[in-house]
């Protein structure tokens, strides 16, 4: 059997040896890491070296780039409002292809190695084409071929649902689909290949400082990824915190043929332990969107109910909501804030002038396109107060307005304008010493 | 239920009353039909006239004109010696797009329609990856959809093997599909629309007064698909055979709306049935084929088992033989001539040479690559006399000398000169009177 190996753990001796112990793993490659046929055979190369190093390996590759784009056009060129149950019938060849592909390039360096379709390996789903649900992975047919000697390639991407419709999961589908392998073939870790090395601190293009994470929590990656990080979809890491799959992200552009020992322990490991020795940092990382838009109604009747009788008719509109403030006013009245993404500014701000604010009685609705959200995330939160007013101050310092707070147990954002959000990236990510991370 | 109808059999005014009833049909258009969104939605009105005529129509379309070609090339890039069974994950993508994408555009005409893949539609085969024979297709899926007033897609060229492995059924298969799906569901006719409007007496091309053939014989369709026909697969016409589906061969180029009075009478019919009515061509039409070689050796003793000495090595180097003549030769040897395809010419020659002819003991081996064979083919062969003769004295009278002649039941073929093959060609179309069919 193999053997459970928390890497980024153990200190360095200790994490060479227990490397010597057989692995299951799965391994996870996007659609750049697959997006051309010396790609592929690049990727071929890095899970044979795994293989041959004796650890036990199911691939879940993503499509080529572009070619689930590709697919979907060719379906709206017939129809700009096809059947999505056709739509996953098409969209999910793209998968089936690569799974291909990735098979012949392993079997042509020696590896015995079998694709397997959604369907062909027992991932279920249920009946929401395009954005459907697994429901259930029976991982013996996988494990069965992993004792055979075989690395078995399974789509991402998609399943079948009870009366045997080919469905997928909705875009970074895959993320989700090597989770929940792993998850049912019980792997001891998950590896995402992507185009990033490793999950930051911030994002490195506004804070060159910004540092590399060895080790985050499931939950501060879920923050993360709520907070749009794009590196990992979110449900994928749902997944991983419902079923505790150790879960690392690393860059698949390093050389395939770099040592296991130092690929192992590289990239980020999405954790589940709280491991007495792991230093805690208070914060772990800044994350930023810039797609935000405020709207504010002011001079509302403070009255139950009122909330709702705003709200509703914007998410009728089909417009999501993200931040939702409301201040006590004066004189029985109260100002109403709630932010939403900036594409759908100007429908929301219609809705509200012509259906809710004569119903309400508001006195004016006023927006500001030009905001963005900055958060602090850090499962340090928990135990350690200040850590707001800290942010707070740190943003004050800079003369920076904050216009609107909302906190989580584990995060707390702010809106601010929006000519100050690298300022107010760096500023956050000194106060709380994360350029010291690693060092 | 509906009801059997021999159309061409019928005189104008049965015809079109029996058109009237509800028919059961497939029908299936080639990659060029499918070749470009715009052609997909005009398969699409096609398929839909039937429909709203209230005929029950399965459609079997392949994949887009080139498409599997780029998915196998794809395929060769990674390694040229790819695992079948590889190859039939990825080459079947092809056809599962383009399902989904006619299903869509059935849908957007307002017609009930859904995709379905070879496993999905009950496709069973045996496990000869890239060449797989259909062992069982179980209708009741495809009937009960029809019932429930659907117009089923069903994915050409594939299916799933018993250990749940997609195969595919080779190149052409998708006319084999259909014919075997409409066999399944006793369809009362596989309609093959294709890039060509009919079965010729001969090819257009060298003979401008070859005429179209309203019906043909399934045993002669089946001969001009062994001498190279490439409107129809040979395996697919073995299948209409075996199951007596009839099949009609037409045009998928024709306006999308012409009266189905005139669609469903257009093209070739394929028969199985003898009628008393049907004016029974002696020949039916002249195929020939370009492609052949022929080789000779001479001087050979003539010994039991010499046959297989020569045949066997060739048939070892993978060498396909066409035509086999063995004549009698002066001084107890004999001479012994057969043909391959053009291609192989040298290699057959370099085993023989090398191989066979010190170890029989023969006096030398000479070959020809310009020559070519001219075929007759027709049913009514069987009950008329002097065919053979008639056809050797038309080629006599122009002078066209014949190497080598093999017959079966319903064909006559010669071996002649490449140069002569036009004039062949219209000599024969000529002295069989086949300029006058259909006046």
């Amino acid at each position: 059997m193999s053997e459970r190996c928390s890497l980024v753990l153990c200190c360095g001796s200790l994490l060479t040896l227990s490397l010597l112990t057989q692995m299951l793993v799965v391994h996870k490659y996007g659609g750049t890491s697959m997006g051309s046929i010396e790609r592929i055979k690049s990727v071929a190369e890095r899970v044979a070296k795994w293989h041959r190093a004796g650890h036990k390996v199911v691939v879940v590759p993503s499509a080529m780039s572009g070619e689930t784009n590709r697919l979907l056009g060719l379906a709206k060129e017939v129809s700009a409002n096809a059947d999505p149950r056709e739509l996953d019938q098409i969209a999910s060849t793209g998968e089936q292809v690569s799974v291909g592909l990735l098979a012949i390039a392993l079997q042509s360096l020696g590896v015995k190695s079998r694709s397997y379709t959604g369907w062909q390996a027992g991932i279920k789903t249920d009946s929401a084409f395009t954005k459907a649900r697994i429901s259930e992975i029976n991982g013996d047919m996988l494990l069965k071929a992993l004792d055979g000697g075989e690395v078995p390639i399974v789509t991402g991407f998609q399943g079948i649902d009870p009366d045997g419709n080919i469905t997928t999961l909705g875009r970074g589908g895959s993320d989700t689909q090597a989770v929940a392998v792993a998850a049912a073939i019980k792997a001891d870790e998950c590896l995402i290949y992507t185009d990033v090395d490793a999950i930051y601190t911030t994002d490195p293009r506004v804070e060159p400082d910004a540092k590399p994470l060895k080790v985050i929590s499931f939950e501060e990656m879920f923050e993360l990824a709520s907070l749009g990080s794009k590196v990992l979809q979110i449900r994928s890491v749902e997944f991983a915190g419902k079923y505790k799959v150790p879960t690392r992200v690393l860059s698949s552009f390093t050389d395939a043929d770099i040592p296991i020992e130092v690929e192992a322990k590289s990239g980020t490991l999405i954790t589940f332990e709280e491991d007495e020795k792991m230093e805690q940092a208070v914060v772990s990382g800044i994350a930023f969107n810039r797609d935000e838009a405020k709207i504010t109604i002011r001079g509302v009747p403070d009255q139950p109910g009122v909330a709702y009788k705003i709200i509703g008719p914007v998410g009728d509109a089909n417009v999501d909501i993200d931040m939702i403030v409301q201040n006590i006013g004066e004189k029985g009245t109260t100002d109403f804030s709630f932010t939403v993404h900036r594409n759908e500014f100007r429908k929301a701000m219609d809705v509200l002038n012509n259906q809710v604010k004569g119903a309400i009685g508001a006195k004016e609705v006023v927006g500001d396109d030009k905001v963005c959200k900055v958060s602090i995330v850090g499962i340090g939160m928990r135990s350690h107060v200040g850590i707001a007013a800290k942010m707070f101050k740190a943003l004050a310092d800079e003369n920076i307005n904050i216009q609107m707070i909302t906190t989580s147990e584990i995060k707390t954002s702010v809106l601010v304008d929006d000519k100050y959000m690298e300022l107010a990236v760096r500023a956050l990510h000194r106060a709380f010493e994360l350029d010291k991370v690693g060092a």
